[in-house]
């Protein structure tokens, strides 16, 4: 099935006694500068067969890279970076950037543990300007490189490579205002490729596609402009007239002026697949003072048919066969994300008042179900977690209840939102967090660490964190039945089933609010795990208990409120140890310690105050890897908890 | 100097035997529907005089409020509110609307404790639909309420009333993407009064300059709409057409196509302050399908001379004398924002790398004072704080130091980007959040409370809680020589300035990174204070010294990292309270419980581990008042705190 990749061309050069494809010869940017379009084109086909190669391996963000690979070899072949400045929005279509900036050797530890990453990295490389992850961010680094650029005395060009999809989100917008008001050098390139993760929302959207659909505005605005400044400067009158004639015969071409409102010179809409028209458009750009926005629309997924075919199911691939772009089989169990998904369609079902909200990622959370069961009941934000969160706020407050799934880390983007449109009037607005805690090989930015924390100093907000499947379907319900502001958090892969539980969940159940459960009975240590660390716990135990250390271990469900009545109960234990994946600073196992501070008047009489130790994520930023890999770095797997409280408990009887 | 009031008619109706005015007359917006231009003109007037009146005795948005009442006057005499729901983004200009909502015998509490708020609050009035405060909210919650109702048999309209100002919050356009999508009815009320709180920045704002000096486009659509359509249903192809020749002569017309191009019918721009314009433009509405957008220009402080003359003066007022308009002396020393825009034009001096950058509020931060010493250097992202802190790690990027100043709530905006872009590169901006703890008259939303607890989970990041004006000064400067991430907060109003400390402070010193000093000893108790809380801590202590307990008191200065070598030596107190003006849900205190948890194991030889009682702000939302009786109310003022550590001593000893 080879005929499913384009055709590669493969010269072959001698280089040290050895035959290097033209991809390998670059050891640099600087060595693309002096190539035609054509030799361009070979490596761009090279860069994506290699592209294909290594996330067939290691999974990853297939489809985007290939898209922006024309349009990232065209960057280096025209600018000169690292002195100009290439930003890359979210940096998930950068991996051809890698592969031209001396990190091929390296490529095939792409997203592995202590390999590349995934996304930009600053230290990874000096070509690398900022750490990204998060989306709609490079507009405003690049104003801000700008600004920085004009206090001094450097000329670098700074240039943005954005998604369309990342337009949806505000702070590019924010940053397009002061952009347009300065008036200074920048480029901003737009690959427009009609996607986000999924299929584009949003007017913006289908603005670009009318502009798309039109012929190329660059001929003719130079054609117009040409003729009139030919008049010199007497001509200024003229000039101005133009100015006016341009904008008015621009609509009959392009429909539309959004960026030139904005103070934006637009050149476009150029083919992102073709380097010569790519090269022509960033060289022309640079003829022009101001901010300058090219328009680029490419294909997601190009030059691989199976991404191009479904670009979604390739936005973040997993490990597939390169012949067939069939998925490897996954050898685990349906995920908490399917559990989840399948629970809200059952629950819409039941109440017609549910309606559920995404921000751009109705695969990703599970949501499509409910978006094929409930089409009318389903709403996309876009890339817009504060809108989506607020809208919410507006549906509870028109009589349905809403349903927002957002991951964990993304949420992190509507944090004031949370707070002052759902929290501050009590809102019945159900937060589903998936991928909280560690996420794996996407690392850094999409770890979902911080949640607990953050959310648990809102005022009115509850927190379940359910430890198994069927515990995540009660979550849900209890979540749906309560009032006002519910987070649910839980982890991403293969659900866990609690002892006794199936794979099928039973019709769900309440649960009650801020009650832990005792899973297990013990004399001297007692575990207060929550979600995910409820199975490490109870592994925990059992290598303990071998050992003779007699531990307890208890499923706490609630972040917040937490089981405060559970406390007295605990003065009995040596050794009391939270377990969560989230944050240590303000986290879960800060709110145990709040709980028995509060209680320590009421306590005071108990035999023994326990001593209680916090097991989480330490005050860092935890890079990519397996999730499993990156546990065992920070001692989160069960073993390293039982190694460290056998310490602790020798510690405390000597 | 009455003349400077616009002339007020003050006509008289009696009713039951008093003599009314017209305004007193209205009980309900039902009251207004009936009337002539002309009749509602003399309620707005009166209107004006009532809010000139109020804010002048306790202090308000005037100008704003002033501003908008023309527009809110018509909207409830065009719209039939409640049904139809009204939403007024940040919601300070909507003090018309509690005056012709049932509020006018309370209206002379504006502000005051337990009296109306300055915002909208849902729990305030059946008019009131959402609780405001934070600005660029409304067009979401519109949204939201029209999903909703879409999905009902309900039929009310939505209208949302935003300012220009908050269109340039990345929220703003977010919802704006999405109605412009989904196409339904709602009508936005684009409020155009060029300001901000300051001037207005960005290139939506010169785009809306533009917009508003050219002719009416309302009736120009309408002629060649109506032309179109009169030639029937086979003139289909005519109206295609004739799209697109409207689209062009609206260019000529209104010189831009911005809100069009995202779906919206445009409608304006009209005269904000003629009743006859606005209801005009407000009933054609309601005859068009989809998102209209009504463009009205007004002059913020409109009908107060002095208002009109300095409307960022007046924006938030405090009180002032009505005849002049010149502000009461506030009969307290020099604010800690004073002594940050001293200070920070000090250091501006010295190091040339400095760069300010502000959310929307130069006067407010204090940076006005640097904006005039070094233009170039500082910047004004509008209100966008999400853009601003990003574009200021961008300015690190580019080898700049920059200074972030803004509010402790309105910094909340920024979470993801203070993680994302700023703490998780560790690049050295510093952020200077003034109105940190309780802000008083303006209330829930503009608390801030939170800050402590949420920037201290962001690993990289300090959090220097100055006490006293020198010691801000002092922070400033080790913020600045230090690397990495470093937040102020500290509080609004009079600076404190701790025993022996002058008015005018010394040459800054450099704090030793997460070191607490000494400021009082004592034997029994120790206080662990934080920032403003210094202050009630040795009052405190003068209290309790007086009935002998002899009490100890630290200024902690540092929220992160905090002074974990202290925790040996407290060992032999009986207790140990801490001390913040910030939530208590992860917040300082929790830092404390954790930093001895974690060193239980160290400590455990200590004749005897204090117990550890946290006082701040309870998990739950603060409302208005004067900060004394917030403080008084929250038991965080010196007699409360030494009355509950009377208690907790007494209890202990038992």
């Amino acid at each position: 099935m080879q005929s499913r990749l384009l055709p590669i061309m493969k010269r072959k050069h001698k280089h040290r006694g050895m035959y290097l494809s033209r991809l390998e010869q670059i050891q640099s940017p600087e060595d693309l500068r002096g190539l035609s379009d054509d030799e361009l084109a070979v490596i761009a086909a090279e860069i994506r067969l290699r592209l294909i190669q290594v996330t067939a391996q290691n999974g990853g963000h297939l489809a985007s890279s290939l898209g922006a690979t024309d349009i990232i070899v065209a960057m280096h072949a025209v600018y000169n970076a690292p002195v100009d400045k290439l930003v890359f929005d979210t940096g998930h279509q950068a991996y051809a950037h890698k592969l031209l900036t001396g990190r091929q050797a390296g490529f095939s530890t792409l997203r592995q543990h202590e390999g590349l990453s995934g996304f930009i990295r600053k230290d990874e490389s000096d070509y690398d300007v900022y750490d990204t992850g998060h989306a709609s961010d490079a507009l405003s680094i690049a104003m801000g490189l700008v600004l920085s650029r004009d206090l001094s005395d450097r000329h670098e060009r700074v240039v943005a490579l954005v998604g369309d999809a990342a337009m949806s989100g505000g702070m590019a917008f924010e940053a397009l205002n002061q952009i347009g008001h300065e008036a200074r050098d920048l480029t901003i390139i737009l690959n427009d490729n009609e996607m986000s993760i999924a299929h584009n929302v949003g007017a913006f959207s289908l603005y670009l596609a009318k502009m798309r659909s039109s012929r190329p505005y660059i001929r003719t605005r130079d054609t117009i402009e040409g003729s009139l400044s030919r008049l010199g400067n007497p001509g200024r009158y003229l000039v101005d007239v133009g100015e006016r004639m341009r904008d008015s015969m621009k609509l009959f071409l392009v429909g539309g002026s959004f960026f030139e409102d904005l103070g934006f010179t637009y050149l476009g809409p150029v083919d992102g697949h073709s380097i010569e028209h790519l090269r022509q458009v960033m060289l022309s750009s640079q003829q022009l003072a101001g901010p300058v926005l090219i328009h680029a629309y490419t294909t997601k997924g190009k030059g691989y048919l199976p991404a191009e075919a479904d670009p979604e199911l390739f936005h973040g691939a997993s490990r597939f066969t390169v012949s067939t772009g069939v998925f490897l089989p996954k050898n685990e169990g349906k995920s908490y994300t399917e559990y989840f998904s399948d629970a809200l369609v059952a629950e819409g079902g039941a109440d017609p008042s549910i309606v559920a909200i995404t921000a751009a990622m109705p695969k990703g959370t599970g949501l499509d179900a409910f978006k094929q069961s409930f089409p009318e009941r389903f709403f996309d934000a876009g890339i817009a977690e504060e809108h989506a969160v607020t809208s919410a706020a507006g549906m509870a407050l028109g009589g349905n209840l809403p349903v927002v799934a957002i991951y964990s880390s993304f949420l992190q983007r509507a944090y004031d939102q949370l707070m002052t449109n759902v929290c501050l009037m009590g809102q019945h607005v159900v937060f589903c967090l998936d991928r909280a805690g560690l996420v794996g090989e996407d690392g850094t930015t999409h770890h979902g660490v911080f949640d607990l924390a953050y959310l648990r100093t809102m005022p009115n907000m509850k927190v379940i964190a359910p430890a198994s499947a069927q515990q995540l379907v009660d979550a849900l319900h209890t979540a749906l039945a309560l009032d006002g502001p519910v987070a649910l958090r839980f982890p991403r892969g293969e659900a866990y089933h609690l002892d006794g539980e199936k794979t099928t969940p039973l019709a769900p159940r309440m649960l009650d609010v801020g009650r832990a459960e005792l899973l297990r009975s013990g004399s001297d240590v007692a575990f207060l795990a929550l979600g995910s660390m409820v199975k490490q716990g109870l592994e925990a135990a059992s290598l303990l208990e071998a050992e003779g250390i007699s531990t307890a271990v208890y499923n706490m469900i609630w972040a917040k409120p937490i089981d405060t009545g559970l406390l007295a109960s605990l003065t009995g234990y040596r050794l009391v140890v939270t377990l969560e994946e989230g944050t240590l600073m303000g986290g879960f196992g800060s709110a145990v310690l709040e709980a028995f501070a509060d209680q320590a008047a009421d306590l005071a009489d108990s035999p023994r105050m326990p001593r209680v130790v916090r097991i989480g994520i330490p005050d860092d930023f935890v890079a990519h890897g397996t999730p499993q890999e990156l546990m065992e770095d920070l001692q989160l797997d069960a073993s390293s908890i039982a190694q460290k409280v056998r310490a602790l408990y020798g510690e405390d009887q000597a």
